[in-house]
């Protein structure tokens, strides 16, 4: 067990909990603690101190933290912020390892109170003390009634415990988000704010929660994520573990990031990184707090995740099943067709006018035949390909309304492929149906729609999880590491900090990436041996250190047809090349092949400060340069990711053959990104940014080549 | 006033209904039509119709529709489908002009049904009989407690009456949508649900309500658009009268549109066109029940319509304002600068830990000086880049929450800036302040997301009525028709199905379109003549109407030089096409002017069968080929509609001049594309399809030149 899982613990189940500052105001910041732990019959230890008072609600009280009994697992500090280090320096005589601080007048407000948080983060540091906030509004344990914060949002009686945890960047609209979820029947087992994020953040109480094994789930309210790569370990765990993780990461827009900014001390991050690393590791992304919500809902309602995407549709009215089918398109999801042996079992009992595709109409006759429905569901549930249902109902009131509703929580209870319902109508028509579907634990949306998104997210989570497990290792080669790295770092000590293109090129063959044959000559005699070695045509470009823009020196030749023409060009570029700088150190002159046709393609590598190397890939020309069609990942890539990107940009077909054209080598552009994600990954230290720009690809099975690389040391 | 509007008031405005099979089962589709008249007070006459009663719920009974002591304005036929005929038939005889056929095994179940539905039109035309449906649930007005329908949404009592009128495609989730946003406080003007639309389809009922002074609003639930051109009409008319339409158009994915087209007998059309038409005409689509029913509770409660898409964002915790701004820019609405009055003013009162800017955070500090948000809403009502609020309030309860709805309430009233409120949480924590804002008369939603997607649809179709009014009328050239029209008529006439180039040419000449210059010579020496008076260098094209694949044939030769080249090239292109098709008719050699330079781009015309001609705008080469990158609209265009569509391709910065291009004539594009238009809908019974590949696009003043054309008659 690592140190977050082991720490956190007194946050999320202490068995003692003190009250720095608590108060007789059983309605403010101070006295609602107190107030909470005892109305909703928290059974550990509850210690309030203040030197006002001698009890508090029928608790003794203490005058100082060092008046304790014994150290309290977690310590509730909710005293002015300008006694907060007093405060936590108490703790740390008294031994207290978890604080909880709530007051704002840090980091968040000016210059004086980043100073006191540096001040109070470095002693609490040095203390071994964990710290949440300042400025949060803490965590809770809803299962042992361990309520650490304030908010309003847990005055409800009672608290729904369930398989849902959940952690918020923001306080305020994080307990909105949670009453409202409970309001709507999720149950939480627990929740953490986490304000400025001083010491503990969010991503450290979303792996604790991970590891609990009562959570099914972990939703998130993030506004910035600080550290990537944890994060990125939290996603696959997550995966490993069939928790999906739920983020509404807000920021998306340049409004919402500015705005985002002035909100949190935190930098946001890269969006598009962001976005790239949840599609890369199956973290779901909720826009709306009701998605997320949606979602929740929906996983704590249902036995197990769906195994796939091919949704089933049932609906008492076409225009539900239209509308959910565009929904199911619209989220990625299929809509499968079902098949002799369904269609047949349902045109049995279905009217003319009803559809036994997919989405199956099953019409209001229902209202005259209602055993008929518990055949159509059997079928659909029976269908291979049926991954889960959902069910649209539209105006079926009274009796056969019931009829339907009890059939739904039958089934649900029978299979253990997911079922949801969507039944847009009111409760004052409706109520008593749709109760029986409350009660009997199926989730039900008012909208198709939500019902197919919230769906959809789970199928897909559970699709990605199935593939992510029928992985093969990958090969020993991909994850042999070190040998590489020891001749990079000496090639790289060697180096300025841009590396000349062939020192690059010299660099990606230490990771074995199909350069282009080149050799770098220190004489007219030496470019003719190199030029016969490789055969014509060829290039020639200036080899210095002190050259970078090779074009604009005038040092750059091609498509060098004889010998002739390669005197010639040697002459010329070393000309020019001195003519542009005087003082330039030359190398040489680099003879190199030149690849005849092949598909221009990018390859990047940039640090992303949160996630560190993230990988680039795209189309060259007005692909990249009009369309800014380019695709993110987060590294390292294994091969199923490089695949997933290469197909993703709008220009693929290009590269698939489309319209008469080649198909081009996409295995081996795959195989270009796995190793540069490696190199990237051994060398994240060292290098800040590489590009492969162009990547040559040529024809299906016959490869590519690197034919000019950029690499900027650290 | 037309003849749709004349017939409708029948239906949705009956002085007396007719109900022929009314039953004692009150709770039957029979049966209820008579219930709910009675129980929500209609004050028109009733005559129910069934031999077996002499009286009905305290009403005289009729034997038949022949006793009736007077024609109904309307009849009620619930009878059984093989007694419907009959009963128009004694409708005819009686002089009844409208009725409503709810029964179904019509069209909608199989050959037998289609024979009897046509026969029913048929005599329904013949008799100038009115009919809603068959299979349909009728027409209702609220106001007057007209109920022509038997959904057991129309139980509910009282039924709200507003301003929002609604006609459905689907009867079971069309009276699901209305119980729903009933049940959410939505008021109806009026709602028709058309079924099988053999005669009265869905646009005549919206023209209807569009018309009625007291709606403000037409909400629709759309699978199939019966006649585009009506619906065009009804759009401008909706944007002159400033009452929004909403489509929730279905069938935007191949599964939904074969789930359609196997609900409803129409072909649902193409999305694409009908999505285009949709922003050409500034009509609100919603791809979910709630975004429809979100947009008509808005616009209820507000006193106008927003005059812009600059949207204020208030909020009580940072995350809230940076949701709601992530919508806005989804949404494509502006989040403005406040500029320094309206935040110095803003300054004054929040804490230094808000923010001024927009979206404006005054933190949870207004639970302890609640009389400053007042400041803050007026600050924000008199910005002048705010066309609109969304104010984003989160666990604001007890007496500040209080303060603040107040607050909001009045500010409401005050301003004719609409405003809305997301406040994101459950009714048990936070009831009583909620419903200050609804008996406030503030729309109120749970998402802040929503909020914004509300608001954001009105403010678009605002911006949209306010562009649309300001427009100048069309240049005389434009609007003038006929002159062009005859010699095209002649033109045509003279030519095969497919026109040659030259012949494309000279029918777009009449319409003044920018051609090569270019004469098909019939000897070498008239090919020499022309040359010399267009100047080299030159393309030739074999001119025959059986030889449509000139490239194919060897019957094209680009970039000639000089007259010898000219020559040789003549008697070759010649020589190939005589060789390809020994019996083609060859009017002569095509010598045309070669345009250099220009970025190629595709316009084209074709006829959709809901919209008529429709207009596609694309860039050459990949962008059509690989990307699809192209725009459409429905004929005619406005210069404003061809230049969004210029702007609207992903490859518009090609056109645009980035990274270095060369800005090319956008203007003589948009100039191309109003032409063509105009010549589409002009030529639209004689022409089928049409094609500029490629129209060639200089640098900017420099023009444009159709290098190719397609014509296909019809």
């Amino acid at each position: 067990m690592n140190k977050a899982y082991t720490d956190l613990k007194y946050f999320l189940s202490p068995r003692s909990i003190a009250i720095v500052g608590a108060s007789n105001k059983f309605d403010s910041i101070s006295g609602k603690p107190l107030r909470f732990l005892k109305e909703h019959g928290y059974q550990g230890k509850i210690f309030p101190i203040n030197p006002k008072y001698d009890e508090l609600a029928g608790i003794k009280c203490y005058k100082s933290v060092l008046d304790l009994p014994e150290p309290a697992d977690l310590a509730l500090i909710a005293v002015n912020y300008k006694l907060v280090l007093p405060v936590i320096k108490q703790c740390a005589e008294k031994g207290i390892k978890s604080a909880s601080v709530f007051g704002s007048g840090f980091a968040e407000s000016g210059e004086e109170g980043r100073a006191m948080q540096k001040e109070l983060a470095r002693f609490a540091k040095d203390a071994g003390i964990a710290i949440c906030g300042p400025n949060c509004q803490g965590s809770v344990s809803l299962r042992d009634a361990a309520i650490g914060g304030f908010s309003a949002a847990l005055q409800l009686r009672p608290l729904l415990v369930g398989p849902i945890g959940y952690v918020t960047q923001s306080g305020a609209l994080g307990y909105s988000i949670f009453n409202l979820a409970q309001e709507l029947g999720v149950g939480f087992s627990y929740i953490a704010s986490t304000g400025n994020e001083m010491d503990l953040h969010t991503l450290d109480f979303m792996e604790y929660m991970l590891e609990d094994p009562e959570t099914q789930m972990v939703i998130s309210y993030l506004e910035g994520i600080k550290d990537g790569k944890q994060f990125v370990r939290l996603a696959d765990r997550a995966c490993e573990l069939g928790k999906p993780i739920v983020a509404l990461k807000v920021g998306r827009s340049e409004i919402g990031q500015k705005a985002a900014a002035s909100h949190t001390a935190s930098l946001t991050g890269s969006d598009a990184v962001c976005d790239a690393f949840f599609r890369q590791k199956g973290v779901i992304r909720a826009n709306d707090i009701e998605d997320m919500i949606d979602v929740a809902a929906l996983r704590q309602r249902i036995p197990a995740l769906p195994r796939g995407t091919g949704l089933g549709i049932i609906t008492t009215s076409g225009g539900g099943g239209i509308l959910a089918a565009d929904a199911a398109i619209d989220e990625g999801l299929e809509v499968p067709e079902l098949g002799p042996v369904t269609t047949q079992a349902i045109e049995k009992v279905i009217p003319a006018y009803g559809s036994a595709l997919n989405p199956v109409d099953i019409t209001a006759q229902v209202i005259n035949e209602p055993e008929d429905f518990m055949h159509v569901l059997q079928a659909m549930v029976d269908n291979a390909g049926i991954h889960a249902l959902v069910i649209v109902v539209t105006m079926i009131a009274g009796e056969s309304g019931r009829h339907m509703a009890n059939d739904i929580v039958k089934m649900s209870r029978k299979t253990d492929k997911p079922i949801t319902v969507a039944w847009p109508a009111g409760e004052r028509l409706m109520g008593d149906n749709l109760q029986i579907l409350i009660d009997g634990g199926v989730q039900l949306y008012k909208s198709p729609v939500r019902a197919v998104k919230a769906m959809g997210s789970l199928m897909k989570f559970g699709a990605f999880r199935g593939e992510v497990l029928a992985r093969k290792p990958a090969k020993a080669a991909e994850a042999a590491s070190g040998k590489a790295r020891d001749a990079a770092h000496a090639l790289l000590e060697g180096a300025q900090r841009t590396l000349t293109e062939h020192q690059g090129k010299e660099l990606f063959k230490l990771y074995d990436l199909p350069i282009t044959r080149e050799e770098v000559a220190t004489s007219e005699e030496h470019a003719i041996k190199i030029a016969t070695e490789i055969g014509y045509p060829l290039a020639l470009k200036i080899d210095s250190p002190d050259i970078l823009h090779k074009t604009e020196a005038g040092g750059l030749k091609l498509n060098i047809a004889d010998q002739e023409q390669l005197v010639a060009a040697y002459r010329e570029v070393l000309a020019n090349a001195r003519a542009y700088n005087a003082d330039a150190q030359i190398n040489g002159v680099l003879v190199q092949e030149m690849v005849r046709g092949g598909t221009e393609v990018i390859v990047g590598m940039n640090n992303d400060p949160q996630f560190g190397a993230t990988i680039m890939f795209g189309l060259g020309g007005i692909f990249v340069e009009i369309l800014k069609d380019v695709v993110l990942r987060v590294a390292p890539l294994c091969r199923e990711d490089a695949l997933a990107m290469i197909r993703e940009i709008k220009g693929f077909k290009v590269l698939a053959g489309a319209r008469g054209r080649t198909k081009t080598d996409i295995e081996a552009i795959a195989d270009v990104l796995v190793k540069v994600s490696r190199l990237a990954v051994e060398l994240e230290d060292d290098i800040a940014e590489l590009d492969i720009n162009p990547l040559l690809v040529l024809p299906e099975g016959e490869g590519v080549r690197v034919a000019d690389a950029l690499v900027i040391r650290k």
